[in-house]
């Protein structure tokens, strides 16, 4: 048998898993899709009781035994979706081949580094998994539109940002002047990361204007936080409507009186009555 | 006399009573919704000033008096309410009929138990009567816009939802990591607690980064919370804006093919081609 | 000379003085306006300086006499008012005749009593007059705009309002039994004032929940705020739009062949080239 | 030679010069931007390390040879600006000239005079700088289409502003007086400071209602705010999807009037009916 004929059963078995591992068009897929959003939420949330320092001390046991149980599965199903796809060094260097790695690859270093902190957080990595899920399932449209929308308004997103990063500079600069170090502002990074509170409207209030002078140009910096955290609020609605829009109007002229705007719905001319 | 014909006067009764007791269009239904809302409204004030201690020791038998005039008007109104109606059972399991019951409920316990804090925050969910008034008043064209715009944009808002609780587990984890029990992250979920509190501008300041890197992410993290600030808004925007145009959409039928949903200004079926 | 007759000089004499108090058409109108712009602006300055105590005690003279002269002038432009106008009485029970009332009442009124903080706080309205001098100018279009946005949204925000202070009222109460007095929610309306604190994002951090239950609940509470601060927002620029849409498209149907949406300045149907 | 025929290769070089400085089309023109913006970036690092004690303590020699690179090539770049182009008096006042040279001057400045905090502070306006090749670069488009729309609804902003700044002094004197100096509202300027902090929905937490009178009026004052902050948002949001309706608007101008300006589907000058 030379090598351009593989044996065909094992082609249809492989299939068939890719179907499983990849798609969730079939029964099994999305019975397949369900389990692994379950077994995801349930290692997100053994990783987040395992960093509590009392529930840790009291079921260390049982966390372990959850986590290393949920490890083998995933990574089963890693040796699995290796097997089941044509070219696995693609798969493995992709973003969702390097987080299902990522997945499994800190409980098993666990065994030869003490079970430090940073391996516990790495594990946290494992949510971005959820969105694999997501990419199959019905949220796709609505992904999209949102990712449209965020794309067609990046350049705008990107002055903005630019214009954010000139006025924080500027303000905390000068609020570094203004204040001194006797109110906190010990230096114009730190008076930045103040800037950066203050007109993103957080105010934590651990570091806040003393002087009447400060106190002048937080007001301002205030007011303008008003103007400023409008703009990319008005571009993402922009963009959204218009992504919203472009579903709705069909390109569609019509070949009698050549009127656009028609429904994506509509079988006549809307003018004239003609067929479409 | 057989069961198909029941007492004609005690039907016609009945039926008066369900008009005054559900409905919103004679003059005695109106009275009743207004006599409710003013009821509800002296309630939950009075359930505020029973929570403070001090108005609660010195006026605590005026309060009481009030709690139990208005629970025995509520029971009465219960009563009639089951009596009105056709199918009792039905109306008790509604979310409504669960309230009402909710809300006399309560006081009857406080004679069996001594009147705890629970009883009294249970008396508060009496308040949710006032979405019945609202049902059936003047304010159903707007609420069910308002509803329909959320409705519309659900999904969207689930996409939403999924990022911002990613965002929210891995930036906790890495911030619990960053700063460490130190600085009070003293666990993942506290530093999730954290990240919701920044991310939704919020900013109580009981939990503050000290560390550089700590200050660093959390100034990203807020950046970032800009954008994603802008989306849910953006979101309704278009939604709202969606729902408003669609009374642009003429009610007009195809007197041919009888499709509905035809532009205010089509002159021909969109469908069929017929003039309109 | 009978009362149909009035002196005409004199009446000519009370135009011009009307024309200059009330209106901005004329040169000594909008002079006139300025100066009041003017007058207002010095006048809060003053009382803004007085209630800091450092410099009443050091220059209590000079703020004494801005204020004495500021009233002096304020009381002869109300005297001329009521002079100038036809209906004296009308005038000075409309708003702007009461707030130009209480700009110089309290100054006459700190001779008998001490001058007390009620009164300087009083004064403070003074401010309100700009509204007047803002209808007059060239605003009146924006402002009326606005105005017009805000109206026809009213019943979707009082829905919102509705809304809101249930969600107020019944996360309060929850917040009470869970945190209670421990962690200073030690009543329900202390309990609201939390949860408006939280919910507009405000975030003082003056009462914050302590416990875990607390924290989950703040959490959703905030996630929840998101959307709930999406609303009105989504509200306001729907409607804004609306306005701004009524100003560019003519309701004017074209004598031809009937096509509607043209634009304001057309003079010709875009669609068949017939005069409109 | 005389005067009016100067030396060609001269001009020509100069021509060149302005070229690479000035535009951003040729490809030294290009490598240009980048490398300012390189040099604009290492030196705004370099200033905010420098304020930074302990950082200034250490690696001082370095920063200030960092800081004396960058000078002196932008003393040579701006010299070069004055030589290529054709007015530099122009040029030097105008407000990029002003920049350019605030961003050498304090460096001179601090062999004269010690070192002081106000030059460090003043170096950082040389990010302003970045605003010159973002001007240059394909950004032109998205910025025009910002600015267009602030400048668009820079009334209705006003408008707004002199609304926000009406509420603030009428809501900080009324706290003023409500609160007193036992809350740290110590003077109206100062109850001013607490109600932008809290209509910014910033909320610091360095100054808070203490009575149950002074938490009332910051509830309304929250719940107003929700409302104040969907305007700005609301006028950006309209006038943005207006700017980005206008390139809906046709560039074809009629060929009998040329008047411009036709939508998209006209097919008739809307201005003389002539068809386009």
């Amino acid at each position: 048998m030379d090598k351009a004929a593989p044996d065909p059963e094992l082609h249809g078995k492989r299939h068939r898993l890719h179907e499983v591992l990849f798609e969730a068009d079939t029964r099994a897929g999305k019975a397949f899709d369900v389990a692994l959003l379950v077994c995801i939420g349930v290692s997100i949330v053994a990783v987040c009781l395992e960093s509590v320092t009392s529930i840790r001390e009291q079921h260390g046991q049982l966390l372990r035994g959850v986590e290393w149980s949920i490890t083998v599965l995933f990574s089963v199903e890693y040796v699995l979706r290796m097997i089941s796809i044509r070219r696995p060094a693609a798969y493995a260097l992709s973003f969702y081949g390097l987080v299902d790695l990522l997945s499994i690859l800190p409980t098993y270093l666990s065994l030869v580094f003490a079970g430090t902190q940073t391996l516990l957080v790495i594990r946290a990595l494992r949510l971005l998994r959820v969105f694999r899920v997501l990419k199959l399932a019905q949220f796709v449209g609505e992904a999209k539109q949102l990712r449209a929308a965020l794309h067609a308004s990046a350049r705008k997103i990107m002055v903005f940002l630019f214009t954010v990063i000139t006025v924080v500079v500027i303000v905390g600069a000068a609020m570094y002047l203004i204040e001194g170090e006797a109110s906190g502002f010990t230096s114009i990074p730190h008076s930045m990361y103040w800037a950066i509170v203050t007109m993103t409207t957080v105010g934590y209030g651990d570091l806040a204007p003393i002087t009447t002078g400060g106190k002048l140009l937080a007001s301002i910096v205030m007011v303008l936080g008003y103007g400023i955290l409008a703009v990319p609020t008005g571009i993402v609605t922009v963009e959204l409507a218009a992504a919203g829009r472009k579903r709705l109007v069909s390109t569609q002229a019509c070949p009698s009186c050549s009127a656009e705007g028609h429904d994506t719905d509509a079988r006549h001319c809307k003018f004239c009555g003609v067929k479409l």
